[in-house]
C-alpha cells in the first residue's frame, strides 16, 4: 500500500467521504488512490476557490469535514480566499496540498513556492509530512485538529505518496466537549436577571434550531432580547422559530441596535467589531459601561451551556407560542424589480427546508426581516467578507444535503470571482437555483466612496465600479446551467416557481 | 494631499501609468486619488488573478512595471498564482494591497489576515507602511526593487491613505547595470571554441531580437548550437531571426537534447531542472561531466555580455544569411482539427508583429517548430507553471502594445481559472483573439497518470480529468466577446482570418 492510499484510507476511516479536488501532477498518486481505496467521492472544481468554498458549504451543512485536494503553492493560493471564509465560519476543512518530491525541492523547479507560509495564513494546523511513514499519523492529527472547527492543511510530497508503507490503523481520538463553565453561566444568569435591558447574542451552533429553541426559553424566562451575529455561518429561521434579528453590517446601525442594552451575553458569538476601521467610528461596537459576558467557546457544547443557562433562570421546558414566528402575511409584489421586491418574492417562495446561501451584498438588506415568517429554512452567509463565497458554498451545501433545495441569493460582482462553480452544479445535476442580482455595479463600493464624501465618483473611480457588459443567461448556459432572465417581480415569481419544480441547477438573472 | 495621492503620484513619477485593480473598501482613498492625481489609468479586473496576470503581460511587453491594486489578504491571495508566474518571468510588478486601518487591526475584524506572509511568497520586496509619512519613501523603495525584475508588494493601511502628508518628491534612483563579468565571458569563449559539441542556452532578454542577432553571430563564429529555455517570458521569432529550439518540457526529451553537448553556456538562462521530480528521472537535466558556465545575471546587461562574447570569438558584425530563418513552406491543412493542424494554421496566419500568448499545454507541442518561418512575432509563455496565465497575460500585453495584434493560444482547462479576463478585453475593445483548444479534458494529467502506469484511469480518477459540459461560444459572449466555433482546419482558417481583420476581441472555440 502506498502513502497516497494510506492518506485516503485514513481520511475515510475518520468519516471523510467527499473530496473537492483540482489536482495536478504532484497529486496524481492520490487521484489514483481514489480508485484503489474506495469510499471517497472525488468532485472536480474547475478553480481551487470552488473546491474550498464547496468544502465550506459542505462542512457547515454536514457538520463534518470534506477533504480538499489542491496542487502545490499556486493551487493553495487560489483556494485561500474561501478557506478564509471557512475559517471565520469555524468550518472544519481537511486541506491536502501536494508538494514536489522531497529530493526535488532543492532544485527550485518552476512551480516551487513556500506552501507552509500560504497554509499558515488560514490554518489552525499546517504542516509538511517529513516521511512516508508519518503520513498516517500526520493525517490523523490534521483531521483531529480540523474536527475542532479549523482548517487543517497537510502538505504531502509526491515521492512519499508513492512510497510503500504499512498501515497502522491509528485510532481516531474521540472528540468530546469539556464541562460547562458554570461560573460563566451563573454570571450570565445574574446579569440577565438584573434591571435594565439585556440581550443574548447568539453565534455558531447557538443559531441552529435546537439552540434557538433554548434561547427563546431563556428570553421567556428573563425578558432579554435575542440577537444574532452579523454574518452567521449557519442559522435556522422561519415559522415556529423565534425571529432573531442580526446585528447590522454598518457600524452606526450596529451601535444603534447594541447601545440600547446595558447587558449583553455572548453565546458562541464574538464581541462585535466594525467590519472596517472608519474615521470617527469606534472599532469595538460595545461601549464602555456596557456589561458583557461570554458563554460557550470551542471546548464547550453551546447547547449544554444554553440549557444550563435556561435552567439557571428557571425557564419553562417549552417556550410560549407568542415568542415564535407565525406565517408571514406578505403579498407578492409587482412591477420592475428592486432589491426589496426580490427579497419578498424569495422569502415567500423558498420551499420548506431550503438552504439559502446569501451573498447578495447590497440587495439583501431586506431579506432577513422578510423571512421571519418564511417556511423553516437554513441560512448560510458570507462569514469572512471575502467575495466569491456564494456559488461554491451552495455547491457544497447541495452535496451535503441532496434532499434539500439550495438557493444561492447572489450579487453579480461577487459571483464573478468563483463563477466556475456553476459547472460543478451542472455536472452533478445539483438542485441549486442561483438568483443573480444583476445591478452591473460594485454598489457596495459606491456606498463606501460616499462615506468618504465622494458622492459623484470621478471618471477613473467610475471605471472601477462599473460591471456592465455581462450576459448572465449566456454565462450560466456556457457552464451548462439552464438560465433565464427576470425584469419584473411577476417574471421572477414565475421563473423561480418553475426552477424550484425542476431537477438540477437553474440560474435566473434578476435585472436591476 | 493625502497618503493615497502621494502613493499614486510617486508611482506615476516613476513612469508607472497603468493600474490593474480590483479594489475594496480599504482601497477607496486610492481609487479616489486616481481622479485627484491624474496620469494613472485604472483598469478593472473582475478577479484578482486577472489583474496580476495582466500586469505580468503588460510588464513583459512594456518593459516597465504596472501597478496592481488589491483588497486585503483575500484579494492578494487570489492574485498570487499569477504573481508567481510573473516572478518566474522576472516581470516587474508593483503590487499595492490595502490593509485595515492600523488602529483597527487589533480588533481582528472579519477580513483580517497576515498579508505579509502571503506577499512574502512571491515578492522580492514586501512590507507594510508604518506611518503616512513613510508612504513616499516606501513606495520609492518598492518601485526601485521591482524595476530590477521583481514583484514588490506594498501593504498600505487605510488610515494612512487618508492622512494629510506633504510630498517630498523623492528622486528616483537610476537603475544601471554593473560592468560585464569579463572572466565569465572569457571562460565562455574558451569553452565555446573548444572541441566537442557546444550550445549557447538563451533566456530572459537574450531571447529578444537584439539578443538573438548577437547569439547567431556567436553561432557563426564558433559553430555552437542555440537553444532557448523551456518557457521563455518573451521570445522573438520568425523570418529573419535564427530558429532557436526550446528545451522540451518532458525531462526525458530534454535530456535527449542536452546530453548531446559537452559544453553549455547559459546566457541569462537558469540551468534546466525537471519540471517535476519523477521516479527514475534526475532532477537536474545537466549531467556530471558536462561543462557549464553562466554569463549575464540581474546586475549585467545581457546584450552587452553577448556583444562581449561575440567580440571575444571574433564574430562578424552581421550573421550569415543562411543562419536566419526564411519564410515557411507550410500548406494550410484540411479536415477535422487536431493539435498539429491548429499549430500550422496559426503559424501561417498570425500577422507580422503579433504577440502570441501561448498556454495551450498539450496542444502546442508542434507550435514552436512550425513558427520558425512565421512572420516575425513575439512569444510569451507560461513561465511558472501556474494555470490561468493566458487570458490575463494577453489582456495586459494588448494594453502595453495597442498597435499590435495579440493572439492567446489557449488550453480550455487552463483558461477556466481566470476566464473573467475576457470581460476586460471586451470592455476595453482590445485586439485579442483567444483560440480555445477545446478538448474538454485535463489531457496533461492523463499523460502524468500514464507515467505512473495508469493507462486506463478508474472511474474516480476519470471524473477528475473530464471537463466536458462547457460551451465556449456562450462563455465568450457572456463576457461580451464575439465568439465562434471551428471544427475543421478550413473553418479555423476562415474564422481566424476574419477575427484578425476586425477591431476588438474575438474568441474561437477550436473543437478537438
Amino acid at each position: 500500500m502506498n502513502g497516497a492510499e494510506i492518506l485516503v484510507r485514513t481520511a475515510f476511516r475518520s468519516g471523510i467521504d467527499v473530496c473537492f479536488a483540482n489536482p495536478g501532477t504532484t497529486e496524481m498518486p492520490i487521484v489514483e488512490a481514489f480508485d484503489k481505496a474506495p469510499g471517497m467521492r472525488p468532485i472536480l472544481g474547475l478553480f481551487e476557490g470552488v473546491c474550498t468554498g464547496a468544502a465550506d458549504g459542505y462542512g457547515r451543512m454536514a457538520g463534518k469535514p470534506a477533504m480538499v485536494l489542491l496542487h502545490l503553492g499556486p493551487g493553495l493560493a487560489n483556494g485561500i480566499s474561501n478557506l478564509h471564509n471557512a475559517r471565520r465560519a469555524g468550518t472544519p476543512v481537511f486541506t491536502v496540498v501536494g508538494e514536489h518530491a522531497a529530493w526535488h525541492r532543492g532544485f527550485d523547479p518552476p512551480l516551487a513556492m513556500d506552501i507552509e507560509a500560504l497554509g499558515g495564513t488560514v490554518s489552525g494546523w499546517c504542516g509538511t509530512v517529513s516521511s512516508a511513514r508519518e503520513i498516517e499519523a500526520d493525517a490523523s492529527h490534521a483531521i483531529h485538529a480540523c474536527r475542532q472547527g479549523q482548517i487543517a492543511t497537510l502538505i504531502l510530497p509526491y515521492d512519499y505518496q508513492l512510497e510503500e508503507v504499512s498501515e497502522k490503523n491509528i485510532e481516531e481520538i474521540p472528540l468530546e466537549y469539556g464541562p460547562v463553565d458554570r461560573d460563566a453561566v451563573d454570571l450570565a444568569a445574574r446579569l440577565l436577571r438584573s434591571r435594565g435591558s439585556t440581550a443574548l447574542v447568539l453565534g455558531g451552533r447557538a443559531l441552529g434550531r435546537e439552540g434557538l429553541m433554548k434561547a427563546v426559553r431563556i428570553k421567556a424566562a428573563c425578558g432579554c432580547d435575542l440577537i444574532a451575529e452579523t454574518f452567521p455561518a449557519r442559522m435556522d429561521r422561519g415559522v415556529g422559530l423565534p425571529d432573531v434579528p442580526r446585528i447590522p453590517y454598518l457600524p452606526e446601525m450596529a451601535i444603534g441596535m447594541l447601545s440600547r442594552y446595558r447587558t449583553l451575553v455572548f453565546a458562541d458569538a464574538r464581541k462585535p467589531v466594525s467590519f472596517f476601521g472608519y474615521r470617527n467610528v469606534p472599532g469595538s461596537l460595545i461601549e464602555t459601561g456596557q456589561e458583557t459576558v461570554s458563554i460557550g467557546g470551542v471546548t464547550q457544547d453551546i447547547l449544554e451551556v444554553l440549557e444550563a443557562l435556561a435552567e439557571g433562570l428557571g425557564a419553562l421546558s417549552h417556550p410560549p407560542r407568542e415568542l415564535l414566528a407565525g406565517p408571514s402575511d406578505l403579498a407578492l409584489p409587482t412591477g420592475k424589480l428592486d432589491g426589496e421586491k426580490i427579497c419578498i418574492v424569495l422569502a415567500m417562495l423558498q420551499p420548506e427546508r431550503a438552504i439559502v446561501v446569501e451573498e447578495a451584498i447590497t440587495n439583501s438588506i431586506f431579506y432577513h426581516p422578510f423571512t421571519a415568517g418564511s417556511k423553516p429554512f437554513t441560512l448560510l452567509t458570507l462569514t469572512g467578507g471575502s467575495l466569491g463565497q456564494g456559488p461554491p458554498c451552495a455547491t457544497g451545501a447541495a452535496i451535503a444535503c441532496p434532499g434539500r433545495q439550495v438557493i444561492n441569493f447572489q450579487a453579480d460582482g461577487a459571483a464573478l470571482y468563483t463563477i466556475q462553480a456553476l459547472w460543478t452544479q451542472a455536472k452533478l445535476g445539483l438542485n441549486v437555483v442561483t438568483l443573480i442580482c444583476s445591478n452591473r455595479s460594485y454598489d457596495i463600493l459606491r456606498l463606501e466612496l460616499s462615506r468618504l464624501g465622494v458622492l459623484q465618483p470621478g471618471p477613473a473611480a467610475s471605471k472601477l465600479l462599473d460591471l456592465s457588459g455581462t450576459d448572465w443567461v449566456k454565462i450560466g448556459e456556457g457552464f451548462g446551467v439552464p438560465s433565464a432572465k427576470a425584469e419584473t417581480a411577476e417574471e421572477l415569481a414565475r421563473e423561480l416557481s418553475q426552477a424550484l419544480q425542476e431537477e438540477g441547477p437553474r440560474l435566473i438573472e434578476m435585472v436591476l
